[in-house]
């Protein structure tokens, strides 16, 4: 087997221990009854999983070598996801991001039980069981549709030494920056967690389709999650969410990375001529990512000429705002030897790995 | 007074002839009354202007400057805009985009009737007894909550010497991919005039807000409006609308410029996927760019280091893709000699001048 100069640059740092973190990983149950269990009457009866809608990929949702070969879906078995991702890749943590799809039920008890269950069924397996060596790192579900509820969920796991942030959908009936939400975030403060933003319900069950109509095809919709997040971003920022709680830290997961810098240098401008309208934002827009937000990398965008590339994450200051993801076992999947360009060194273990290490403030 | 090199060269390019193309320049009508006079009953004794709801600029919403000097609001006064800009700039064509905000309103017959009063203002007055040389060119409005009265409307200007255009408002009910549009995109076709798309009525009346919820500032409101014309690309490419109308063509006018390179690489990697579910889409989506779409520049991002900007210009090869605009008399004009880097010459003639003179097939 003949190595690209990349794939020896990995296979040498993993040998020099650059301890790589996964920042978007997705375990699976392996039925629903392992989260059924956790669930209280009267949703342990109702709870049927699933709720993505019409609105799933056409072709296939996960990586087609992904299903366990000992049986359950892509993602359901800890040995597996060791094997094809943990240890191929030499990757020092997983960050995972459970699917529970609970923040678009009408029902808020009924979303508020689902991300309980979640997070329950989480801490005994993949936090606990499956996870002697500490390679699992999770996130706290939270059915951000019921702040009160979502803020309790966060107390009620806070402490616990492998749960490294707050977790929601980017689906919602509301831009992030507006105050109902804000419960979450002192949660979040309270507890030092992050909260992640992962796409998953947008415009699904009681949530607002963020687009102007409907989208027709799973491929419009997906495409355009990547807007979904540019819009709570700007809500964030232009309602001083990073002023109030200046503690609160923002994760937006799976979102897309090159639009970040030409949107926020189009907020910069709008902000220099609108600011007297939100005095509360006491900087340039821009001036807040560096503390209160990071991106992960997947899907990366990989245009013709790397420069190309390149360029845009400079201007974004990736080397302190993105954080490797491979999104592991979804469709899309990004591998950390074949999804980035070639990058400085510096530039590199940051972004696969300092950047997380200090972000969660594991280890 | 001591001239930069930028306004030097376009001092020079002046004495050169350079005929600059501003391609959104707003004519507004000295009163209602000139609008009214154009509407048949009931809709002349029912019509208020305005529409803009709840999302005006909160601090001005035209240059301070821009008020004529012989009264009437910015924009009204043809011989001060001669001043002001055309003079001023030696502009050579302003394209002119009046302000209808026709396509919010339950009522589509009001709606159409709106549209087709501004037209006949339009051709009478800055088309007509204001234009003996011929330095404006004008947008034909149609309200595309009704496409088969659109149609009409069209066809009913099409032929007019100075109409170069079809616009009409980002803010829709459905992405304009969509089917029921295409009454208009065949009268397009057929009467070869490209179709502008332009900021104005999202979130407003009938049209749905494309954002996760309301946002709840202008500046919000504001700076997410790219995010609607992104959804709208990606609708027509991924309907397929290019392949089944081969000579329609769409002008994305003020909807920001450096989102368009990250967001058709995004849409370059779904299609490779997932092409299987969308099998009309020939090929990949960003070829469909240069023959079919060009954005104008207005707003144009200025990041802090040219270099950022000048590398997506190239990527999104700006050369042929984007036509100069400034907005006048809008509060966010851009100058033509200090919205822009320094360019390549020949980049530069061709945004701000040959790009234009071709897609509208002026001259």
């Amino acid at each position: 087997m003949t190595l690209t100069h990349e794939q020896s640059e990995i296979h040498a740092s993993k040998r020099s221990a650059l301890a790589i973190v996964d920042c978007d990983v997705h375990p699976y149950p392996r039925s629903l009854d392992e989260i059924r269990q956790h669930l209280a009457q009267p949703w342990r009866d109702r709870y049927r999983g699933g709720g993505r809608g019409f609105f799933g990929n056409p072709v296939h949702g996960s990586r087609l070598d992904s299903t366990p070969p000992n049986g359950g879906p892509p993602g359901s078995d800890p040995s597996f996801m060791r094997k094809q991702l943990i240890d191929e890749y030499g990757v020092a943590h997983a960050v995972l991001l459970p699917r529970a799809f609970c923040n678009l039920h009408p029902d808020p008890d009924f979303g508020s039980a689902i991300a309980g269950a979640f997070n329950s069924w989480l801490a005994d397996t993949w936090l606990g069981e499956y996870n002697h060596d500490g390679v699992f790192k999770g996130s706290i579900t939270v059915n951000h549709q019921d702040p009160q509820a979502a803020a309790r969920e966060i107390d009620r796991w806070a402490g616990h030494p492998h749960f490294v942030q707050v977790m929601t959908d980017s689906g919602a009936r509301a831009p992030f920056g507006q105050r109902m939400y804000y419960p979450i975030y002192e949660a979040c403060e309270r507890n030092g967690l992050p909260l992640a933003i992962h796409p998953g319900t947008d415009g699904m069950g009681i949530n607002i389709q963020p687009s102007p109509g409907y989208p027709t095809h799973y491929i419009e919709w997906h495409t355009c999650l990547s807007l979904s997040f540019q819009a709570h971003l700007v809500s964030l920022i232009t309602e001083g969410v990073f002023e109030r709680f200046p503690g609160f830290k923002v994760v937006l997961v799976e979102g897309g990375v090159s639009w970040l810098a030409p949107l926020m240098w189009r907020l910069d401008a709008e902000w220099k001529a609108l600011r007297s309208e939100v005095p509360w934002v006491k900087k340039s827009p821009s001036e807040y990512l560096i503390d209160h937000v990071r991106l992960t990398s997947q899907p990366l965008e990989r245009p013709e000429r790397n420069t190309h590339l390149i360029n845009l994450l400079e201007a974004m200051d990736a080397e302190h705002i993105l954080m490797f993801s491979s999104d592991y076992p979804h469709w899309d999947f990004d591998s950390p030897t074949h999804a980035f360009p070639r990058l400085p060194r510096e530039q590199r273990e940051r972004i696969f790995s300092r950047n997380a290490f200090e972000f969660y403030g594991i280890g």
